[in-house]
């Protein structure tokens, strides 16, 4: 393990490891699900950590600069003690790394108003594969002069180059925030609403789609019984800000999401109840049944001494429903006995499918199986994650010859000598 | 000039270019300023104007796909129809087309809120420069498969693929729209508040600055009275969304903007004078003395038989006053008697220098200098327009050679003969 720290020591490592033709993996907070951040076949692992400088607030342009090593926390954190906010929130928010969620396109629960960490990028400082140091962080949110490096390095997973340090845009801070927990009469309405808050909600900043059979589960094993009927085929989360405003608005946001839900479903029982929150350790409470899911999906297999299958994936939203109804039936006609968590971020048609097999099983197959599905159904085999080595074998089906033979091009263009993450993506 | 109907039509029209070694160009609605549509060189120019088909608005994702060749204008009314909105407008909507949108990155007035066409891009359709066809239309939000050709061909100028189809994201359609003029006692007060207005006022979609030296001469040439006081060093043009909800907001839209800005410079006499509108034709008034800058140096220009110089720059919001300054005093000094119309989306920090030479000279040099100042000052050659040929000197000067080669890496990686739009950028 190596530790620059600077962007000259990051240069350092890649001209040594170009010469001594020795691969490098590098590593943020190593959060990552797929394997992108840890070495597998000898590679020397780089560690951005103590590239942990945090820059002065620019509230002028609502901008930050940060270290790759910087926490999201700590981003966090210091957005906040200016009066603003970052765009991205996610559950490894004490882990993860700037460097790290650029280098694969972090997502989480606020993509359907801000963006994911793509959209976040005005600019970075990073030491690409070829050796050469590139640099752009003025700030400039218009710059059309030549290709978007930047954008080429989010989400390529430490392939291409070794981002060191990046400016990012801010957000304002929320204000007036209401959390919505819908207890839905079915799953294809439960996703026809989300769709339809996206118009008619301003400030919507999260849409989380729970399944009854998933949520069920959570709310026993929190032994906290939900504030909303129990036997919903479908629950939406949902998170507004009730209007970036210092200026005090005369609506109650509580009012407007309750106004804004009857307005997109007018006079049915679509809606079969609802608890709505303002106050901070009520929202808290509301989102605790969703952030609960990852880790009750690995306590329920713990208890059956099995391994729960974790898979991130996105559909298009017109298929959503279908998907949900066919992997719910293909884990149950396949896998009897195994149970299954399905949630995700409904707004960007993401979803999380967890399936924990039935006890003594290792539920060899449940993956491909899932993966298949998402395939044939046109989805994307990994919405957040990305490839890494878990998914290679799956890369070359999921996107076309054509696809994948341009990216080979590009990482041949920018690291020739093969050297940086080698055997993740399309890697040997 | 080639027409093709399709993407195969497109293809074989490539596979034909590298047998033969003809270069093409790319050409949308011809509205770009930099060159970068138009044959230089004997190269067969590729209208892409047949691309026309609009796909049906999904609602349910928000999203559309369409051709290449369809106009902006064209895309806005079909996302009207459905109740939803384009992130994307430009003064040239009536003959900007989708593709050159693309190609080019295109910005505009909503930049601010929306973020540029590469926002609104979730997948295309292309031809690179390899023959080889890549589609990714699914419209997946979150796809983190690897690089994001999609992302790699906006603002690529045609020089790695023809995009032939586009799948694009909507916005909310906005509502209870409300456009202020506020004169503001001097530049740099004027792009502070704006930067406050972007943490204060909910739903803020334009920032626009004008210098009262460029305001009055528009005004007059208008014919139209400023509805505030005409002695202000600076003028800001504000339009915010009222919430984009269809639950009636109690808030009136006007009283929050006004809200906002007292909000924003409590206690000064910052805000000389302010004219607030909500009704659509006395917003579009408001809107028109900003409109106009563009129509009226041409104007002045022509009443003089000269030619107007137009510039399209980002400085770094911290230095923007500055370079204001800098840029009329730097004119005044070497071109006495010259006009200057200084305006543009300060929210972006992106600049309109348009300087009208004296009488009788060609104002020989002007181009240069103010691109020289932005370069000292740190800030971007081309906000908007991309670099095409009429900045082709200038790029490797206002980006590192480390970034210029990386760019050329991969131009050589997916369009390895070489014939797609040879002469723009650093092309020969």
């Amino acid at each position: 393990v190596v530790r620059p720290g600077s962007t000259a020591g990051v240069a350092d490592l890649v001209a040594a490891a170009r010469r001594h033709k020795v691969a490098l993996v590098a590593q943020g907070g190593n959060t990552g699900l797929v394997g992108g951040g840890v070495p597998h076949m000898g590679e020397v692992v780089l560690s951005l950590r103590r590239l942990d400088d945090v820059g002065p607030v620019d509230r002028l342009a609502g901008q930050v600069t940060v270290g790759a090593g910087v926490r999201l926390e700590t981003l966090q954190a210091h957005a906040a003690a200016a009066g603003l906010a970052f765009g991205v929130d996610l559950a490894a928010r004490g882990s993860a790394t700037v460097g790290g969620m650029v280098a694969t396109n972090a997502g989480g629960s606020h993509v359907v108003r801000y963006g994911s960490m793509r959209s976040q990028v005005v600019g970075v400082e990073a030491v690409l594969g070829t050796g050469q140091v590139v640099s752009r962080l003025g700030g400039l949110v218009k710059d059309n002069t030549g290709y978007d490096l930047a954008q080429l390095l989010c989400g390529s997973e430490g392939t291409l180059g070794i981002v060191t340090l990046v400016r990012l845009a801010l957000v304002p801070a929320p204000r007036d925030l209401v959390v919505g927990l819908l207890a839905v009469r079915s799953l294809a309405e439960t996703i026809e609403l989300a769709s339809e808050l996206r118009w008619a909600l301003p400030g919507v900043r999260a849409l989380e789609l729970m399944t009854g059979e998933s949520l069920r589960p959570v709310a026993e094993h929190l032994a906290d019984p939900l504030p909303v009927t129990a036997d919903a085929e479908a629950y939406l989360l949902v998170e507004a800000d009730g209007g970036s405003t210092s200026v005090p608005r005369r609506a109650d946001p509580a009012e407007d999401l309750i106004a804004a839900v009857a307005s997109t479903v007018p006079g049915t029982a679509v809606v079969l109840d609802s608890a709505v929150a303002t106050a901070e350790h009520e929202r808290a409470r509301l989102w605790r049944y969703r952030e609960a899911h990852s880790e009750v999906a690995v306590s329920l297999a713990r208890e059956r001494s099995v391994i729960a299958h974790k898979l991130d994936v996105t559909l298009p939203t017109a298929g959503l429903a279908r998907f949900c109804h066919d992997v719910v039936a293909l884990a149950k006609e396949r896998w009897p006995g195994s149970e299954m968590l399905l949630f995700g971020h409904v707004g960007d048609g993401n979803l999380h499918v967890n399936v924990i097999p039935p006890a003594g099983s290792a539920g060899e197959g449940i993956d491909a199986a899932v993966l298949e599905l998402v395939m044939a159904q046109g989805g994307s085999i990994s919405a957040e994650h990305g490839i890494g080595v878990a998914k290679k074998p799956w890369l070359e089906r999921n996107r076309s010859v054509s696809e994948v033979d341009a990216m080979r091009a590009i990482k041949a263009a920018l690291d020739p000598a093969g050297i940086l993450n080698p055997h993740v993506l399309f890697g040997r």
